[in-house]
């Protein structure tokens, strides 16, 4: 029987962590800005004492990894996750790393704990679950169109015990924190293997030999130092035991793709919350902000605005959840296409709020005052990470016109006549 | 739990329905267009052979009256029938009334089954049950915007045992067939009581002196004979007996609300149903027609259309059910602003699907060959039909605007800081 | 130095057609539409009288045969007969007709004028340039993408003295119209000639043997009588003599690109005068009809729409102002893509236009009462006739990659740096 | 007679711009983003060497002050500016500024040359046409909406010799720089005056006691600080002899409106230079980068980006010219409609080339290594800078329904149907 009711362990869960997201997210986002400030190493965000304060809160309310499905996790299923993940969006700059269900360490403890040996889950897990330390994921490279993992270009070659790496990797997000300990990096071990077996994971500790932060990347002019910011790192012959292969070799394009499903409802989850936040905040402003001596709330088109971002909101909020049932009940690898539709849908739809957020702010939304203009940037880097969107697009429209000419030839072979080609009421 | 999958029971009706639509509905429509066109009278739409026979297959099938919860229908849930009216929607001309469950029928048989005297239910909703007449409703009127139902501007005046009828209207759907026996006609009958007071309901047979059937409007050159077109009417001292009131006087209002509900929700329904298949003729045109050396299937811009189309046609789905599902467990006035929600999304994505349907298709796609822009200009008709997008978009967002200004002030009382307002991230 | 007003003599003609208009045109227009109802022949549409009269009317007044260049018009430049072109869009279904100006008789005359034979111009153009006879343009055919205009199959074969012809059109505009004398069709004369040097075109008699109108297409649901429809054609060994070649074999290409780009600017200047009318009804009906207390001109989203069309009107007319002047100062070849850009730009644009007019004015806004929806349908078709959207974007930006790559090559040999590959601001 | 060429003068400009843009402009970019960063004040940008010899070869060049129309610039008309403004939009960075054309000096330079005393001509002007200081506009207030300006709650009084200013601004672009010497100030001198005589507009030299920098705005993450930021300003009884005010009391309201029309049109061509620049990017990256085995340039959905990019950008730039043909032969009241069309149109344009030429670029383009995502955050801006869209498109909306509403009543008055009313076509 169809059911879009919460079931009450998630009710309960929303109800602890909208609880926490008042009492001491919000309260501590000022202080936040400030210690960052106040920061030695600009990059060092996890070290701030607000942070570790709030970590420990919700710990102690058991909000913590709240991501992660299986024993080390809270259990939860994705679509008792999914709304959770939400209410974190409300806030990304501090809610998800209070809950330590922040990216990309979520996505590195998944397959840590689907994928790695004990060893890799004592020395690197265990302290990434209680959010001792932090960690980066280095798949994306400059010179190749990297939404194609086929094409990466950085080589994982074994030299007896070791694994020597050589290659550029950029926009590592978290990569710039000192804190960062580990980074899983992508690369090629194998180029004469078939197209989807030459790549391999491993781990390879930061302070390793070789490996060089180059610089920082910005966004829209942020350069996300709240969250570890985005490194560009080089890679000239570091060496790792192979004990810190992730998998076999030739797992790489896998474990990477099993990693790609869950993180993204993540981030599309979050994305509908920074969705709700600034619908919120649209309402707010409209009920106090006169002009030509009218409320704004009065004015047609921006009612026309709210409207159509709760419209959209709740289109999109079903289309993850299906996504995140689908997988829960299917698996991931059925929930494909779901997911690639969300992946889709998210980012421009939240970005289309935003920017209607930002205009009822007038100058202010653009500004340093409100979180709306940092959101739209770290928004609109989701039409990029992980493929553009133009790519999600091409591959989800090859799968349904393949199913569609399976369903063709289904009605062809039973004789039937098809609804497209039969033309009714002709005249 | 959430549960986004349908139950056995409707997975039941679906496959026999879509059998059904294979096997009778698809090839009768050619056979329809011919029989319409050799009809005597150009309205009497429900009169031609091969109607008469698919609605006995229906009926032997158990396909009857599916629209209709209580015991006198199928007794479906909303959620159990949506998926139902979405497979119509595959060949609206004939499958609803194949299945006698064609708008305004279906709702005018809901309102007797809920409102209707013994007696109205004896002479009008069996013969509508049984499908051996047809009705219309009128409440549209030329001169005022009928979308705020208190501009009514009929009148209805009691006068001894009758009730007299003085008014025009118009856009009256299926009122031009000969066959459609009663009409349900909304009307001021005390201008004096309270502005949701004022109105009542009351049927009047076609027959009745004084009732003309002005002529006939046309939707994009359509006169959509084919579900009886659309009736201008003038009423000059209509009389008819008091026991043909519906309910009671001053419940109008009341009862074209309850109406309006599952209409609403039918009528999305079948446009999702008609997006599916021109998604459908897309994917098969694009398959088979070749531009410029290459099948149009392989050009990115019908890829993206093809994906796009995939991507809001699941979000829609998703909200009707939604919307459905709240109709079944809550009511319909508590699902009043999911029904208003949808009532705005579908008309416009389903247009941007028949767009692009009838692009794909070139000049055909704008021809009676093919269904695409006779379903355009019906589904552009929902833009306006039942109040302009721009009516309910305005309604949501007082809506919304009232949810959140209630939910800050329990913020505001209970102390905490509220997102909007809390600036995070700053520099 | 740049200019933007109208010269005199193209004021003189505006005001003289304005005020034709008004006078004339516009009392007209409910007569014509009796007097089409009243016909023997559906298709005879320039047999009444009203239109007889009218054209009686602009013959006097020098209103007649503006679009000609030449001598043998009223020798006026493209940007002289642009605005002209662009009143007679306020009533697209009387206006050209009334001056001698409709398509597809004006494109078939300009060719007759550049290309045809003294006996050509005798027996067809003459009567064309009277306005005595019609005449029809037969070139799109059902089974194949003419869009490509190299892509036709109707053969044209040299058998003595005389051509003949075998092959499918349909979409011919106006050939439904008995009076429609003569067809100019285009064929294969040589598959074996070099791409563009297969074609020909000849002049096909109406009354020709085994030339059969096979049946009128419908558009949206209208039939285009008003103008002479839209017909099917079947050639079945129709036989013309030699001398009804339009210049030689082999120039059925050129010919046919030499026609399309005033053609072009005709229809979308046409365009811009319907968008200018939609805009007119738009701003009358807003201030006049109440919705919920205010008169909707008073409305925060119909001004939105109200601003934008102006905008985008503004814009649109230029760029057609633009193309118009090249083509008169540099040729038809050089203003290539400026006559894309505005085949691009009017159709889409104009939709748009007509798609809130036909909001702002409700239900009658798609029915017969008003003209909109017989000009949305009119319009959406210029998206698809003369090759789809999607074709001319193709060649556009194939055009524009091509300069930027000229362009880059130009500064890289002059040794600069290229704005594009140079950042500044970085930080 | 239209014409759309330019003439000589400008092509001559056109030429020497264009190459002083490849010989010194743009090589220049790196340099200037190095120096920034060498800074000792982080926003004494204008104080920069490279920029300190750009200008010295600027003004060499006779490429100085093309911006002021009168004696004491070039003596350029819009028409003949407009082309040139444009060409700066390809490096807004730095071009500008090196031709003593940047924003908000210009605009300051324009109403001291029109509305200023002799001492204040000789004492600001000159130093600001010499480009030797700097200028700000401080009109913009946190507290209120100042797209209306008459809601400005600055008060200047005078007291005796002097006025005294209190109050608070934000967003005074420009002002970060401590070279910025002057401030022109708006503020209310008069409360009980008519609405639009309340206003004054005085000269506050940066060093006068009183007036306090609170703090530098960011725009998304830029601090913009390549042109002096975007400073918060408070002041508390700040004291300047009468000498300073502009004009006379209750002037300013007209003197900010006369400030308003060419420095829109300066900003709208500027961006227009944008978005050709951002084209160009697109066209380059699109023939080299590779994606799924062909050059993205290849690609549908790119090429029809490139098509409608050049189509958009096309109409924007003929509203432009043609805004600033009538500001010269017409006078800039006259040209109000098209200003605030092209205010309207530009930004919202260009910002969607801008989208999709970082889409092209994908992560690079937002980030510090390509120009783009600092011009979309520049460019957003605009749709709010000087008034949002909505207030330009009500204002533009209430024009157009004047003139409409006129011109129904010449058509009633002289008996005439109008196009509006009279239906066509009917069936």
């Amino acid at each position: 029987m169809m059911e879009f009711g919460l079931d009450a362990r998630t009710e309960e869960y929303r109800a602890a962590l909208t609880e926490f997201m008042r009492t001491y997210v919000y309260p501590a986002a000022e202080v936040f800005s400030a210690e960052l400030d106040g920061l030695q190493d600009r990059w060092a965000w996890d070290s701030v004492p607000v942070l570790e304060k709030l970590r420990g809160q919700a710990r102690q309310r058991g909000l913590w990894n709240l991501f992660l499905p299986g024993a080390e996790g809270a259990g939860l299923t994705n679509v008792q996750y999914a709304p959770l993940a939400e209410i974190t969006g409300w806030c990304p700059q501090l809610a998800p790393a209070a809950l330590n269900c922040a990216a990309p360490d979520t996505g590195n403890m998944e397959i840590l704990e689907r994928f790695g040996s004990e060893l890799q889950r004592a020395k690197w897990l265990q302290p990434l679950l209680d959010g001792t330390i932090r960690s980066a994921f280095a798949m994306t490279e400059p010179d190749v169109a990297s939404s194609d993992a086929t094409n990466i270009e950085t080589r994982i070659v074994r030299d007896g015990d070791h694994y020597v790496l050589n290659g550029r990797k950029w926009w590592i997000t978290g990569a710039m924190n000192p804190n960062a300990a580990v980074f899983v990096v992508m690369g090629k071990s194998d180029v004469k293997a078939d197209r989807h077996r030459q790549q391999s994971m491993v781990l390879v500790p930061r302070d390793t030999p070789g490996l060089e932060i180059v610089r920082a990347m910005t966004v829209f002019g942020y350069d996300d130092r709240s969250h570890g910011g985005h490194a560009e790192l080089r890679f000239t012959d570091v060496r790792v035991p192979v004990t810190n292969l992730i998998g076999d070799e030739g797992d790489g394009f896998a474990i990477a793709q099993a990693r790609l499903g869950p993180g993204r409802i993540h981030h599309c989850m979050r994305a509908i919350g920074v969705a709700e936040r600034a619908l919120e905040m649209i309402c707010a402003r409209a009920d106090e902000r006169v002009a030509f001596g009218r409320l704004i709330s009065e004015q047609g088109v921006i009612r026309a605005w709210i409207a159509e971002s709760r419209v959209r909101i709740e289109q999109l909020r079903l289309l993850a959840h299906k996504a995140a049932w689908l997988m829960d009940t299917a698996g991931n690898r059925a929930a494909h296409n779901e997911i690639q539709a969300i992946k889709i849908a998210a980012p421009s739809t939240v970005q289309w709020i935003l920017d209607k957020a930002i205009q009822v702010h007038g100058a202010g939304g653009l500004s340093q005052d409100l979180v709306l203009a940092e959101a739209y940037a770290s928004i609109r880097t989701l039409r990029i990470a992980d493929g553009p969107d133009e790519v999600h697009r091409g591959s989800l429209a090859r799968a349904e016109l393949n199913r569609q000419r399976r369903s063709r030839s289904v009605r062809t072979e039973s004789g039937g006549p098809t609804p497209g080609v039969v033309p009714t009421g002709k005249e």
